[in-house]
This record gives C-alpha cells, sequence and structure tokens, in this order.
C-alpha cells in the first residue's frame, strides 16, 4: 500500500491528502436539510448528512487526490450512525481507488492492540469465516504505550500490505509538554522517531516503509531532523493551511526524490466555500470550492518544492 | 461520578473493576453456538455472543462489584455489529447503576479531542436536538498530545460530572521504552503524573478528582511514588492477576482512607470458567465462576489492605 501511495502521488503530482473531518458547521444548510426532512434531527439524520457531504466532495475532488484521511472522532460523536457514516465514506474513496488513512490515534497492548489492527486493518475471525471490520489502507497509531502497542499493527500490515503512521511531533501548541522533553539531551520525539525507523525496517515497500509517521507542519525546524532520522518513513504532516503551517516550511519533510511526505488538509479544502477566496462559489456549489481549494494547495506546494 | 464511584466502593468494600474484554475465545462454545444459530457466523452473530456472554456475567455480578471496564477495542474489531454490542453493553451496565468505564484510550487535539469527549462522555448538537452517543460515565485518554487534548475532555467532564482516567504508567513490559525516559533525572511517567494532578485540581469531587489516572499493577514501586504525586487522583490499576500483579503489591496505590484505587481484572474474571481452579462450573455456568472468582478477588485485594 505504501508502493501504491507513492506510485498515485508521483502520477498525480499531489503530495497531498483530504482530510475528511466533517464537522456539523461545516455542512451547508441545504445538505443537512435534506437529511433532516428524511431522518429528521436524529443521529440517522447526522450520519446522513455527513455522507452526502463527504460523497459530493470525495466525487469533485477523487481525479486530483492521491488519498483521504477520515478523522474517526467526527463520526464516532454521532454513535453507532456516525460509525456507519465512517464505514460508508472509507468503503466509497475505496471504490474510487483512493488511498484511506483511517486517523483513528489508536494505540493499546498485546491483544486489544491487535484488535484495533484487525479491526481497521485486517480481517477478523468469526467461527470459520473471516471479514473485515472497518478495512482502511492505513491507520494512525499513538507510541505512547511502546512497542507491545505497534507490533501488533506490524504483523497486520505485513500480512495485508498495508501501514500505518505513528504520532511523532503532532501540530498542536501543546505537543511539548512531553514530546519535547529532553531526554539525554535529545527531545522524546526524535528517540519515538528513531523507533518508527526501526520499527520500518521490519516492514519495507520498495522505496518507502509501510511504518510512516506525523509530523506536524507547524514544527518545520523538527521536520527538518525528522526527516534525517528516518530517512526511509514517509511523514504524514497535518497543519498546513487552516493550524497556520506554510508551503514553504513544508520542503523539509521531503527527500530528494520529491517523495516522503503527505501533507494534509483537512478544513482548507472541505469547508472551502466558507473562505472569501472560494465565496463565488456558494454554498450549494461546495464540492466545487473543495475541487479548486485542492487545485491551489498542490500548486502552492509543488511551487514551493521548485516543480 | 467520582463521588458515586467511592460511594459504591465504600457501600460495597470492593475496590474492584470487572474488564468486559471479550475475546472471541474466552465465549463458551454454547453461546457462541446460540448465536451462529441465529444470525450465521457473521459479524452480527459475533457481536451477539459478546452481548450474551457480557449480559451473563453482568447479571452474575453485578451486585458485588461498584464498576465495569469494557475494552473497546475487543468491540470495535467486529466493526459495527461489535460497536453495537459494546453500545449495548454499556447501557445494560448503567441500568444496573454500575459505573462504566470506556477504556478508550482515545486522544487527539482540539476539536477532534472534544468530538471523542462529546462522544463518549457528552451529549452531540444535532440541529437543535441532542443526543448521547456512547455514553460512559468515565473513559481512559492519552496523554501524548498534552493539554490540548485534554481539555476538551475536562470541559465536557465539568459540564456532564463525568471523569476520565489518563494513561501514566501503563502495564505492558514495553511501557517503559518512553514512559520511564529521565527528564531532568525524573522519568517522564512522575511528569505526566503531575500534570494530572494539575488537571484533576479544575475537575474536584467531594474527595477525589473526576481526573483519575492509570497505573500498571505490574510496577508497584512507580505506583508507590505517583501516590505520593497525586494524592487527590484515582487510580485505575490494570494488571491484576493474568497479568502478573499481585494483592501485596498493590498496597501502595491506595491512600490511608482506603480509597483512591480501584483494581481492573479481565480475563481472570470473564474467562475463570477456564482456570484449572474455577472448572467445577464447567463452560455452562461460566458467569457462576466468574462471581466467584470476584469474590475471590475482594477477599484477596481486602485481605492484602488488612480489611
Amino acid at each position: 500500500m505504501i508502493n501504491k501511495l507513492c506510485k498515485k502521488i508521483t502520477n498525480l503530482d499531489a503530495p497531498i491528502v483530504v482530510g475528511l473531518d466533517p464537522m456539523m458547521d461545516y455542512i451547508p444548510a441545504h445538505v443537512q436539510e435534506a437529511a433532516f426532512a428524511q431522518y429528521g434531527e436524529t443521529l440517522e439524520g447526522a450520519g446522513e448528512a455527513i455522507w452526502q457531504y463527504n460523497k459530493a466532495i470525495i466525487d469533485a475532488t477523487a481525479d486530483l487526490i492521491p488519498a483521504v484521511k477520515p478523522q474517526i472522532a467526527m463520526y464516532e460523536q454521532f454513535g453507532i450512525p456516525g460509525m456507519i457514516a465512517f464505514q460508508k465514506t472509507v468503503q466509497y474513496c475505496k471504490e474510487k481507488d483512493l488511498v484511506v488513512i483511517g486517523d483513528i490515534k489508536r494505540g493499546d497492548i498485546g491483544s486489544t492492540s491487535k484488535a484495533y489492527a484487525v479491526g481497521h486493518l485486517g480481517k477478523v475471525q468469526v467461527g470459520s469465516k473471516q471479514y473485515y471490520g472497518f478495512d482502511e489502507d492505513f491507520v494512525t497509531v499513538n507510541p505512547y504505550l511502546g512497542s507491545d502497542g505497534v507490533n501488533p499493527f506490524l504483523d497486520v500490515c505485513r500480512e495485508e500490505k498495508k501501514g500505518i503512521f505513528v504520532l511523532v511531533k503532532t501540530s498542536n501548541p501543546s505537543s511539548g509538554e512531553f514530546q519535547d522533553q529532553k531526554v539525554d539531551g535529545r527531545p522524546l520525539y526524535e528517540l519515538v522517531g528513531e523507533k518508527v525507523a526501526q520499527w520500518g525496517e521490519t516492514c519495507m515497500g520498495d522505496q518507502y516503509s509501510y511504518v510512516g509517521c506525523v509530523v506536524g507542519a507547524t514544527y518545520p525546524e523538527m521536520g527538518k531532523v525528522l526527516r534525517k532520522v528516518m530517512p526511509k518513513t514517509f511523514i504524514l504532516v497535518p497543519g498546513y493551511g487552516a493550524q497556520g503551517g506554510k508551503a514553504a516550511d513544508l520542503v523539509p519533510y521531503f527527500n530528494k526524490d520529491g517523495l516522503g511526505a503527505i501533507i494534509n488538509s483537512s478544513r482548507g479544502i472541505i469547508a472551502a466555500y466558507k473562505q472569501d477566496k472560494y465565496s463565488k462559489f456558494g454554498a450549494q456549489n461546495f464540492a466545487d470550492a473543495s475541487r479548486q481549494a485542492v487545485l491551489d494547495m498542490k500548486a502552492d506546494i509543488n511551487g514551493a518544492l521548485g516543480k
């Protein structure tokens, strides 16, 4: 799957991923109203609104982008109907041949971590049969519990040829509270980065490992260091756009082959129609605004990369 | 809810929590067969088997225990039908007046962390209406992202009078890879513990804070130190029994008031019938074996506490 991701990024000339993080107040009134007319102001209604909103954005952008990153929390908050909307979104993106990165940030130990890995990347055994649960291509994983939490994911990744992105340095302001703490003179996130590189060596694709990492766009100096610590690790970079990360800052996250990083934008794409810049599209044409925002993001990043 | 937990522990003289972590191979053949007869060897069949298994154990133990801790990964691996079994389990336990600790180990930032908090502890807004998603009483939270990840949970906790347990020192062998790393001469988990105590001060119940923490039974020396660092923090202690933690080791996790800690056992209770000690019950009477295992665990821990 990491090979597929590399190939799609190269073919589309687009090292970008669209974050499908549907907040209710991003969803245009006409989409909400149509869903509520059918299901009422219920969790089912919310699930339907999310699904229709996602579907329109996916239809409008799928030919331009290699991957999507649905943030499961935005679905999980609506209980079972939200989880159904998540599952429908994942399946639909896969039908469109998009690589699906489930932003689930799970992390536990032993058999529990295995259950998450099986449920999101692999197949679960029921009697004599096997079934996929949520069936993403990649998921994000929290490293706080150490190798015991990550190894069960690696086992499933090897079996399914799928991958993970391990949190190393997150994009938020307080990420430093623990991640930046100095351990033998070096920040903790560097130590985590080294572990990621080690885990990655056991799961190699052609050029890059199935084990990637997350480093926020808001910390470019750290991105530069981590790029060197983990040369064969793909970096998933949140924080571009709405969170303040700029294209010029992202150059150090890439290797000389032009690969090695994939930049996420969520709000900046899926709620583009709310920005002044795209207001001419109007709420009715929110998906066209998202398409234009993808084109602009691609130009912005490729410009910074000198392409 | 922390006041309710303290009261129930005192009234029942039982500082214990039953981990509802249903692995398929714990579930007796007759329970699986009945579920598969109804739904086939499907995810729905697995969900039904889990639910019937849980229900029997809850019915057999609810009068003895203050709380349960369903581990969501064990449900999530079965996709949507698994999540429905989780939800039914939570609801049923609440009907039985048990305190429900959702072992979800979520952790993200800002609006995403808020979505998890809302979905598991609070109410989500849909148009003009509000709904509970999964509606646990407490959840476990991963601290790697710092205050940005925890604060949204605290907001919901204050509103709903519910609580969280933040991972500080987990019970697994590799927990030391990052958690034990020395920061200014002290291990990282101590720093996390101090933060937990600070977060907790903003969310106080009568004696203890709504903000608890997780410290594994397998590290009693660290439990002793952390008890002092966080005097008003309730400690959720996994790792007793099957993972190797002994009752005598657990004494330092408690305060002098006999409160301050709640000891989890999962496999040791829910799969008790598989142990030689309880083999006389047989698989048909698995729930009776669980009841006896609860009684034995209570005696073991109260014995160590000199009660």
